[in-house]
């Protein structure tokens, strides 16, 4: 049996949090195992998670964010950042971790490294981000029911200056470049022009078309 | 308290599925409700799931697929499929839903309505689609999770040849395009060469950083 249906309608996006409630360590670890243990393309895990809770950085991203408060007022703010390019020296960093850890060196595998690098130096470092990007929303998607198992209130956010962001982070120097953030913490509820509104979802036959 | 940790360990890109095993009608149902609910970018919920079951149409699909045995061997095939622009059309159906919804006309949505469509006309029809793409991947990331809690076997699949796949399920006629696939069914174990291997992840110092 599964609740991940009453979590998901729980759940908001989340306007204004109580900054003076934190996510207990606990919790914020399960979270980001959650994140972790997501599944990527061919296994890459293409992105990294920054778990930002310096005030001062804060508030630089927040004037970078259109001045949203979530950004200084939640717990702790997640900013997923994708690699910028899927390089054959992290391809490689990949396949050989998995033939460390298996302990195996399978042909199979090995025939498909060399296919994927082939693919990925033909379709180039712009496409690459892309997919990687695509890949740190899974991780993103996975987060917030984490999140919500855990009782702990999360924003998805994409509007902000990403160039400026990857600065104040040092993202570019790692070739990351950061794609959304996923400020964590307690709603104030009171103050939250959207914790008591409907949620609005299409309705079934204009979201899910059955080929039979 | 939650199992979610448990679950994502569960599952894994599972390579081959017993045919002769059916998704229940509300085990599937429920992984469906549960992509429904994903949060999206300013709620537009800009992709839509076909749950392919024609077996003429699988075969085709597999055909464009590597020939990979999962798309016709699963229970249920479904297809992510993005808008492909954010046009004013979508974008206003989506807050006339809200209005309509929740019987209130806000100020402030309404300007953040106006403030939306330029933003999307500026930025043009491939960087909202690649957008949408995005949006379509939470809902992946959630279907998972989902799938997992329903005891339910499940792989992401994105090498396919997408043009083909538009013109299979005719999305070019529904300004669709197809972005990622999820088969769902129960794995036949004893053929599956990945069911028993160890999952691999960077361990977490390589995947998070924390910024204090």
């Amino acid at each position: 049996m599964t609740d991940i249906i009453e979590k998901l309608n729980w759940r908001y996006a989340t306007k204004k949090y109580d900054p003076a409630k934190s996510v207990p360590a606990d919790k914020l670890e399960r979270i980001l195992e959650s994140i972790r243990l997501a599944p990527t393309t061919s296994g890459l895990q293409p992105f990294e998670v920054f778990v930002v809770t310096n005030p001062a950085i804060r508030s630089k991203i927040k004037d970078i964010s259109y001045d949203q408060q979530q950004v200084v007022d939640c717990s702790h703010l997640l900013v997923f950042a994708a690699w910028d390019d899927m390089t054959p020296e992290r391809v490689n960093m990949m396949f050989d971790l998995t033939n460390e850890q298996r302990g195996t060196v399978n042909e199979g595998w090995e025939a498909y490294r060399k296919q994927l690098l082939g693919m990925l130096a033909a379709r180039g470092q712009e496409i690459n981000f892309q997919s990687a990007a695509k890949q740190a929303y899974i991780g993103l998607g996975i987060a917030m029911v984490a999140a919500s198992f855990e009782g702990v209130d999360c924003t998805p956010m994409e509007g902000f200056d990403p160039n400026v962001l990857d600065e104040l982070l040092n993202l570019k120097e790692r070739n990351l470049r950061s794609v959304v953030m996923l400020p964590l913490g307690y709603r104030a509820a009171e103050g939250d022009w959207l914790v008591n509104l409907k949620k609005i979802r299409r309705d079934r036959e204009h979201f899910i078309t059955e080929i039979k």
